[in-house]
């Protein structure tokens, strides 16, 4: 069990998911000593929750040989060990995005027809999320890749937010047809003979944040940079904003109001609200929370992994690729 | 002269660099009649101000082609020309920017030893900008060719802004040594490898607001969705929250407090404050404005412009690089 706050944060997460899920039952695998500790605390239903223990867990500085030969009983993949051999319909972690990747390849595979998983993750924008995808699963992407990108991501969208044809973008450098590389031309051109894609174009980076689409697709270093750019911009812009009315002795006074006035707008944006980021083209739901998601984030991750489920959402991506494979 | 604003900015920002340089020339190139229209309403002085007419510019969608090969009398053209035929030491223009780089790249050449020209803009973090190249002069960049733009980072932000020994981070999905590709493996290597670099690193996309690193290297494509994206974001939280504040009867009446309370934050990151781009890599100094600029933005590019002219960027550009390549 993982993240930075491990099964102090996990547990009581777990609890609150129970009361508002009254069909969820939850395996927690984790180290034995910890897990059993908050369990306790939580008073979590017995008979909703089985526990497995395992006595390793995976840190950020493993390399990809410890992970996969390494550990072999470590929470994680015992966790997904788990998930494989069916005695879950997801699995979710708040730990190593990389080992996830790794491990979830090695012991699930691949849904037949898409060469790469991609992780997809939603940036709040007014209160209407905008999916990005790749978000770091795959450095180089090549066109194919990347079209399965749009594909898995509009089945997402689609399946868990009721969006019968989300909008699908292509992250570029310019509006222009004749922008951007050759594997950004090759992408648009796939994408646009997909007639049961709605494909809008090209869209810059600026347009991320402009509701242009519901889908964004790009290879997963721009979409890891880019993701962490905005994460770092906003909170530095929160600081800055913060320091600076704290600087004037009644704006301190009338703090409250000023909160107040923005609660809308720090509701609408809440990161918390929007913790749980998809690993796509597995042929189970795996499920990445942000490593420093407190309690409440874990519970919107845990939300966001039943919601998965309830979708069926490998059965529905692998529909969709065998689909446009055949059309194609 | 181009920029979504054309004479009608230029010409009062041209009078107003004027002023504050009492040294500065200026060569103005652009369509006769609005031309003249405008340095007569400013009445510029004549003695320090050229006008040459041309009869085109250059549009936004206009091919490489007709950039090349059509259009010998656009302004920015005739502007370069005048550059490389020694009428001036540098040229700025609020046009195309990838028309201001096909254009640089054939009529100039490149500096020895320079394998292709880059972008370099900062962004404005904390009253103290981070610099980032490249911003979308190349799509696909080489090992060797994102080492040349460290250097080329380096030399500009040091004797443009007396830094001594700027920090030079590398741009990547994570901090560990093993994290992203091949390509940026290698670079990694290079620059730790060059004695006469103050090499820190990788940086992550959170870090460009963290003060990591005083120049951050990355391809053109990640450059150029990260800047924008970071534009982007910006502009939606001010509105997001000036939207907020207006539902407020008491606070749309404290308005004027609050604005002089957040008027450190806005002027630390006014974005016309740090206006100008650099082409660097050419033997000589072209500046790319940003082509929404305003006035006091174009102001602000031409003193940038006017720096880069007194810091003899092209020739210290040229002497590093010919220093390292003798080192290696």
């Amino acid at each position: 069990m993982g993240g930075d706050h491990g099964p102090r944060c996990v547990v009581p997460a777990a609890a609150d998911a129970l009361r508002r899920n009254p069909d969820l039952h939850l395996l927690l695998v984790g180290l034995r000593q910890p897990l059993l500790d908050e369990v306790e605390r939580h008073a979590l239903p017995a008979d909703r929750v089985t526990l497995h223990f395992c006595t390793e867990t995976i840190e950020a500085d493993d390399s990809p040989a410890s992970m996969l030969r390494g550990k072999r009983d470590a929470s994680m993949r015992v966790a997904l060990e788990l998930l494989r051999d069916g005695a879950a319909d997801g699995c979710l972690s708040a730990g190593n995005t990389g080992a996830l990747m790794v491990l979830s390849r090695s012991l699930l595979g691949m849904l037949e027809g898409v060469e790469r998983p991609a992780i997809m993750a939603a940036l709040p924008v007014a209160g209407k999320p905008c999916h990005v995808l790749d978000l770091g699963a795959n450095v180089d992407c090549s066109a194919r890749q990347l079209f399965e990108f749009a594909l898995m991501g509009s089945v997402a969208v689609s399946e868990m937010y009721g969006l019968p044809s989300p909008r699908i973008g292509l992250l570029n450098i310019g509006h222009e047809l004749n922008k951007g590389g050759q594997q950004v031309r090759e992408v648009s051109e796939l994408l646009r003979q997909c007639a049961s894609l709605n494909y809008i174009g090209h869209v810059e980076g600026d347009g991320l944040f402009r509701d242009q689409a519901d889908v964004v697709v790009c290879d997963g270093f721009v979409g890891n940079v880019v993701l962490k750019a905005s994460e770092g911009l906003a909170v530095y812009l929160q600081q800055e904003i913060r320091q600076a009315l704290a600087n004037s002795l009644l704006l301190r006074c009338m703090a409250p109001l000023l909160r107040r006035a923005l609660r809308p707008v720090t509701q609408r944006h809440d990161p918390t609200a929007y913790n749980g980021a998809s690993l796509l083209g597995l042929p189970k739901v795996v499920v990445k929370s942000h490593g420093a998601a407190g309690e409440q984030a874990f519970a919107a991750a845990i939300d966001y992994t039943v919601r998965a489920c309830q979708a069926g959402l490998p059965q529905r991506i692998a529909g969709r690729v065998a689909q446009v494979d055949r059309s194609l």
